[in-house]
Parts: C-alpha cells; sequence; structure tokens
C-alpha cells in the first residue's frame, strides 16, 4: 500500500478528502493542527474520524498562528456575517467575490509544510488536501496554480526528491467539485457529516450530561452553529442542493 | 523604510544576515523557532543579536518538530562526526558530498512559511535567509533553485500578493559566499561573533557564577562548542581562512 498524508481539519471537506483517499487504497496518515482556532470542536470531530477511517497514525501539532495574527478566525476581528437572515440559505451567499476576513496569511503553506515534513520522515509520496476552488475562490491558497507551484517547491525542497528516491505529489480531490457533490461522495463512502464541523463562529448552551453530542465539550457545553458565516452558509446550501438534511443539524 | 522579515536562528550566518538587511536600510523584524533543538544557546544568541542590531519586533513561534522526527539535530540519532581528530580544522571536512543526518526534513519549507505568514500581516514583501549553498550543498533547501521555487509559490500563496498590492521576495546574501568570506563581511558590519552560536552538539561545563559567558545557561551551566561536528569545522576553517581568531573559542 502506498502512503499518503491527508490533512484533517475536522470539517466537511477534510473528512470527505480522507474517505476518498482511504477509497483509493492508500495506507493514511492524519495531520491536523492546534493553530488558536476559536475553538476545539473540529479538532475533536478530527479525532473522531481519524479513528473510525483507521489511520495508520493521527498527528496534531501545536503551532501558535496567534502570535502572528491576521485573521478573525483567531483574533478578537468581528466575524463577518454575509447573510443577516441566518437560516434564509435560499438567498445565494455573497461567496467568492472577494477574499473574506476569515483567511489567514499563509495558513494552507504552513499546513502543507508540515505535511511535506512528515511526509518524507514516513517515505509517504502523496499529501491529500480538502481545497476547493469553486466555493472558496476567495482564499488564493485553495487555487490549482497555487498548489501546483507548491508541488514544484516541494519537489526541490526535500532530501528525498532531490536524491530522486521520492516524487511528491499534491492531491486536491475537491477542487473542482460544489459543496453539494462533495456531500454526496462522501455519503457514498461511508462519511458521518454529523461528525463533522463547519462554523466558525458557533454558539454556546449549556446542555445536560445526557443531551451530550459529538459537538459537546467536557465542561457540558453544547456548541450549535451559528448558520449565519459564510462556512454555515456554503455547508446549508450544499446540504440542500444535494437533497440531504444534514445530520450535525439534528444534534 | 521598507520592512523585511529576517529569520533569525542565533547563529553566524543568520546574524549577519540580519546585519546586512540592517545595513541596506530594511526595518527588520526577526523570526526565531523553538522546534525542538537539543539545546537553547542559539536562541539566546537569537534574542541578544535582535536586541543589538535593534529589530523593531523578535517573534519566536514554539514548533514541535520534534513530533515529526527525522533528524539527528532533534533525536537520540547519533550525532555524525566529520573529523575524528576534532580540532584539526586544516584536514578538509567530508562537507556537501552527501546530504547530513542532521538534516530536518522540509525545515527551512516550514520556516518561510510562517516568514510568508508574519510578512504578509507586516506588510513587509522582503524575507531574508542566511542559507548558503557553498559550503552546505549537501541540504536541498539551501540551493537557489529551491528559494526561487518557494518565493514563485509565495506570490500565488496570499492575499496580497494574488490582489496584486505586494511581490514578496526572498532574499539570500550569502548564498554564494564561502564562511571566510561571510565572516569577512560581518565583522565590517559590526557582527561580534562571540554572540553567535553554530555548534550542534555542545558539551556542558559547570562554571562559577563569575565565569558565566552568553553561552551559558541560568544554571551556571557553560556550553562548549564540541569542535567535531561539521557545523563547529565549517566555522573553524571559515575563520581559520578569514584570518581571525574565533571569538566565541576565547569565552
Amino acid at each position: 500500500m502506498k502512503k499518503a498524508v491527508v490533512l484533517l481539519s475536522g470539517g466537511l471537506d477534510s473528512t470527505t478528502t480522507l474517505a476518498i483517499a482511504q477509497s483509493e487504497h492508500y495506507e493514511t496518515f492524519a495531520l491536523s493542527f492546534r493553530y488558536g482556532q476559536r475553538h476545539d470542536i473540529e479538532l475533536k470531530m478530527a479525532q473522531k474520524n481519524a479513528e473510525l477511517f483507521n489511520v495508520s497514525d493521527h498527528l496534531t501539532i501545536d503551532v501558535n498562528l496567534r502570535s502572528i495574527g491576521g485573521s478573525a478566525l483567531m483574533t478578537d476581528m468581528e466575524m463577518p456575517e454575509r447573510n443577516s437572515t441566518g437560516t434564509d440559505t435560499k438567498k445565494e451567499p455573497d461567496i467568492g467575490s472577494e477574499i473574506p476576513a476569515t483567511y489567514v496569511p499563509a495558513r494552507n503553506t504552513i499546513f502543507l509544510s508540515f505535511a511535506l515534513s512528515w511526509a518524507e520522515t514516513l517515505d509517504a509520496e502523496r499529501i491529500f488536501i480538502g481545497v476547493n476552488a469553486l466555493d472558496y475562490s476567495g482564499y488564493p491558497d485553495c487555487r490549482p496554480e497555487y498548489i501546483k507551484a507548491f508541488q514544484d517547491m516541494a519537489n526541490l525542497a526535500t532530501k528525498a526528491s532531490v536524491e530522486g528516491r521520492m516524487r511528491f505529489k499534491i492531491h486536491t480531490p475537491l477542487i473542482s467539485l460544489t459543496k453539494a457533490e462533495i456531500i454526496k461522495r462522501g455519503m457514498v463512502l461511508g462519511v458521518d457529516y454529523a461528525l463533522t464541523w463547519s462554523c466558525y463562529d458557533p454558539k454556546k448552551e449549556q446542555v445536560g450530561n445526557l443531551e451530550k453530542s459529538s459537538a459537546s465539550n467536557n465542561a457540558g457545553m453544547h456548541f450549535v452553529p451559528c448558520m449565519q458565516c459564510e462556512s454555515c452558509l456554503l455547508r446549508a446550501r450544499g446540504f440542500e442542493e444535494a437533497g440531504v438534511q444534514d445530520p450535525l443539524s439534528r444534534c
């Protein structure tokens, strides 16, 4: 079996990407980051999916991007709300027209660099990343030309590639799929989307122990998607277009 | 003044690079990493030089590369000794003929990725890195073709570059200099090489408080270069060829 490092945030896209890598018969190694996110629900979801998909190893690296700053994802900058009506997902969210405030400077470059380092150590030539150029065209480091440039650089960057023993390839199986297509693909491959998290800015609700779900933390706080951030809107639109109910909304 | 991020390890090369960036009238921002090195002398030296060269900010990022592994610099792998006679630096060290065991997988790629992230946040178009292709040709990520590939990728990776507001340039002022030329250049620019550290595998010696030098830690342990690792040998040869005594050896 060929080895592959899979970047796994715990979101809908990266979990589907893990399922695709498994379905293509790679031995998978999942890589997550604790990078100063506002919450750690995603990382709990990543852990669950790493177990469910039986990865050979799951590594979570602490990387304090907060010290660099620059994004509403990690700082006290106000989260952008693209759709003030919240649950009205029929209204087209204004996504892709500009690079959003949730952009983290060079985040995918940092994540892919760690993936490259681990890949060389593991003797894994393949790196899977769930970038999507269609729904997230606002992010520069989700575009095909960026991925190609990273791959070219990677093949000049390491001992194994320069010595000709390894040839790195970055796989982006979602890059040209719509969110609905990603969801349909994942459902065929057995992804449980109740165990994926997308919201940038979840609300906390106190719950009793009996009601604790996969989106609850140890303090009994239940997290509820805001249904207003761009990530919630994209997710909701994706499930609607796929014609299925989002299982997370039933939690 | 134009801004520049300077990668500053606390070694001879990166400190000289900082001095060069200052002499070229950049407003400098120094970036260091605590990445699981065997010792932290280098980082103390970096802190001193950041102060001496009056950088606008000095950021040290914790990045645990130990969890990835793969290098004798961070693990219990035996350090290679290229010259068993130790201090006999007239003997040509066998450097550059193969990639050494001290190679850290994709280290410069990880470091440059953080530099890129910080540079975008600071609105700094220039990144300085003290790589050297002459003495360290064994490391793939010190070569000009690698640096060019990283720069090409960087200009596709960020919001500022894709929107046309910034054009990143990676400066490698040492890339084609010999170690002796680097030392002579640094001395002209006021670098105090007693405050730079090169040894991969220092020896500890207990000293009294009065004898504490810049290479002493708070526990009163004085660190002495091993004079056997490839980095010590390159440094010694450089000072010898430059015709000056290494001030660190007088500590």
